[in-house]
């Protein structure tokens, strides 16, 4: 049984929300796992528990990191902005060493789980300013993974697992319509009201609002008023 | 200057504070760094943030990860008792990939910081149990901040230094009081009182107290008063 089990990188966002409809299509045991870094919002946090219970995940957790403490990123820190314009190079909302931090809480679960699986959904394509979502880091981390635990040690292998690398954003879509996810359940935006709806102008929203856009389905993201019509 | 700056992992124990001596031998600027992972104790993390000033870091942060969440280990979950006795394997104190994440905390931190130099103070000997304390781990972790940082990515490179991995207790005791280190301030013991007086019965205090005798120093360690005769 411990074979099958796998920890799942779960934001509440498109991506991870996809991710984690594909690690239940491919009949893995499913321990989905968020992270509480100091967001600026809760909604996405919310939004993560929900389709953890909906996709039929065996457990949810969400792990608590004061990021806001180490700054650097507009995503955690008060004083910088959220651009509200796509800029050239890596962006402000990057949060530094982001996947190697939820990497490692992620295996530190898949050890007691006896998992030897995490899937993440990082996607090099949309996000190629990123140093950690290309797959020479995704390799490099899994000889970490081996070496660095009981569970990788005594089986020789540990997988992680990134179905999206890939992918457009018009396939991700496509496969988690196919897949039969409700997007307007989740929340992508970098700055989304209480109830979970997004301001429709941030790079997390732009890049979303493209996707629905050229995959020809209609966008079910629930907009702030002010931007419902734009 | 960035390229002397170093995060150094501090816990308050024994081996973390020769580490960070060392460090501000070799003249790195360091960024001591202690994680409040649900320990039973704050004895060491007080200690972790005296020996910080004592020793002239130029900065000392302190994260919160409830860890206890995660559980599997007897340091963090109060369910499990930790033992008194030297067993075989793996010990039930084994805090789950707690190298992989306490590298990867430091690593976002080094981030900001522009560092690219990570000190830990693991030891293949003493704790040849643990599979992320073994060389070849952390030249894993090593190729890791290298692919996923920015500042590995720019510089080509980014070193985590392990001066302890090979070293005995003794040898590490000694390179210490050679350095000047009070070890009187610094706490191992794993149920420390509020005051950061040892039990003199755990695992942490039986290789402490081992090492002291054989270096032929006489133990600084505040023992708690029922075993302060042992």
């Amino acid at each position: 049984m411990s074979a099958a089990r796998a920890v799942v990188l779960l934001s509440g966002g498109l991506d991870s929300t996809t991710l984690l409809a594909i690690a239940r299509a491919e009949h893995r045991e499913c321990f989905s796992l968020s992270l509480d870094y100091g967001q600026r919002h809760r909604a996405e946090l919310e939004a993560a528990r929900m389709i953890s219970t909906r996709l039929g995940a065996a457990e949810h957790k969400e792990l608590k990191l004061d990021f806001g403490q180490i700054g650097g990123s507009a995503l955690t820190d008060p004083a910088l902005e959220i651009p509200l314009e796509r800029t050239p190079g890596i962006p402000v909302t990057y949060v530094p060493a982001r996947n190697t931090v939820l990497l490692g809480l992620a295996l530190a679960w898949a050890e007691v789980l006896q998992a030897n699986e995490i899937y993440i959904g990082v996607n090099a394509i949309d996000y190629s300013g990123y140093p950690d979502c290309r797959p020479e880091f995704v390799a490099a981390f899994e000889t970490v993974a081996r070496l660095g635990t009981k569970a990788g040690v005594s089986k020789g292998s540990f997988q992680i697992r990134t179905p999206l690398i890939a992918w457009s954003k018009v396939e991700i879509i496509l496969r988690g319509v196919a897949l039969g996810i409700d997007y307007g359940m989740t929340v992508s935006c970098y700055q989304a009201d209480a109830d979970g709806r997004a301001c429709g102008l941030c790079d997390a929203c732009f890049f979303r609002r493209e996707g629905f856009a050229a995959a020809g389905i209609v966008d079910p993201t629930r907009y702030q008023g002010v931007v419902a019509n734009k």
